[in-house]
């Protein structure tokens, strides 16, 4: 990462659309050669993503309707950070209101970016570990139903290109090279 | 996958933004229970990522500042699909376009969705191999460095927190787990 310094500046812009979940701007921005070009992109909250460890090989995950892909979905446990929320908190609250489940240990395990072409979004991925169950209680728009699944199962999902979701795949791979 | 089924209906909607490279849409939907819910997405033609491997343990990425997050980032090569291409088109296309590699064999690895919580982007994942040296050209509108590194460095990196990049992460963990 050394070699030259590459940067984009920007020169002026606008908010596009501000919605209920997505605020869009539209800048424009001074390349390092100094030629301008548009950039559009989605401001993001941020978002934790949970691997609920039931300690016994399996792992809890949530199927739930996608609309974006009109089709159904496996994926870890996760959610936006409310206003002023930290990752953890997030996850923790995440966590009990999509599976039960109350976390007796928290571990952050690593951080990704999940579309840096047109979103500041970022993603933290935790291992909750000595868990408790309880009963979920989902925000009102969204409906799901917990699925508890070993290793070997998602990654045959994965190889059979069931399992899609990107911060899922990365949660599922860092687990099973570093930690499973 | 099996239980109740879930489903979000369509019944009313409109494109609330449509820009050079994000088309945003705002629609009402019908959830399983019957209740409606607001949901804003953004549709994406898809894309493709292709991990370029010498073959001596060094992988080929690139460098390119991102916008969306005011820093450099250390990813795969990618774009995204031209109207009517197919994904194995726009993988090569693109290793040549970013790093200058022809590609002597592509083999598909896995594909993924970015953020199917407001997206319908998916992503072809390949590995290219046989790759012949030569000149490149990317699009007018960005800047990019070739990096040429081996795969235990991308893994330190990444346990660093210095590879974000979602695609890059899934990609670099598949082949981890699954190649090499």
């Amino acid at each position: 990462m050394k070699q030259a310094r590459l940067q984009e500046t920007f020169l002026r812009g606008k908010q596009v659309f501000d919605g209920r979940l997505l605020q869009v701007h539209r800048d424009v921005v001074a390349l390092s050669d100094g030629h301008e070009e548009v950039r559009e992109i989605m401001r993001h909250p941020g978002a934790s993503v949970i691997i609920p460890d039931l300690g016994d090989g399996r792992l809890v995950l949530v199927r739930q309707f996608r609309y974006a892909l009109d089709r159904e979905t496996l994926e870890f446990p996760a959610g936006r950070l409310d206003p002023g929320e930290d990752p953890e908190t997030c996850a923790k609250r995440e966590l009990a209101e999509e599976t039960g489940y109350q976390a007796g240990k928290l571990d952050f395990l690593l951080k990704i970016h999940p579309a840096p072409g047109y979103t500041d979004e970022l993603i933290y991925i935790y291992r909750a570990s000595e868990m408790t169950a309880g009963k979920a209680h989902p925000d009102s728009d969204e409906e799901l139903f917990t699925v508890e699944i070993t290793v070997d199962e998602l990654v045959e999902k994965l190889q059979q290109g069931i399992l899609t979701d990107s911060k899922t795949i990365n949660a599922l791979l860092y687990y099973r090279c570093f930690i499973g």
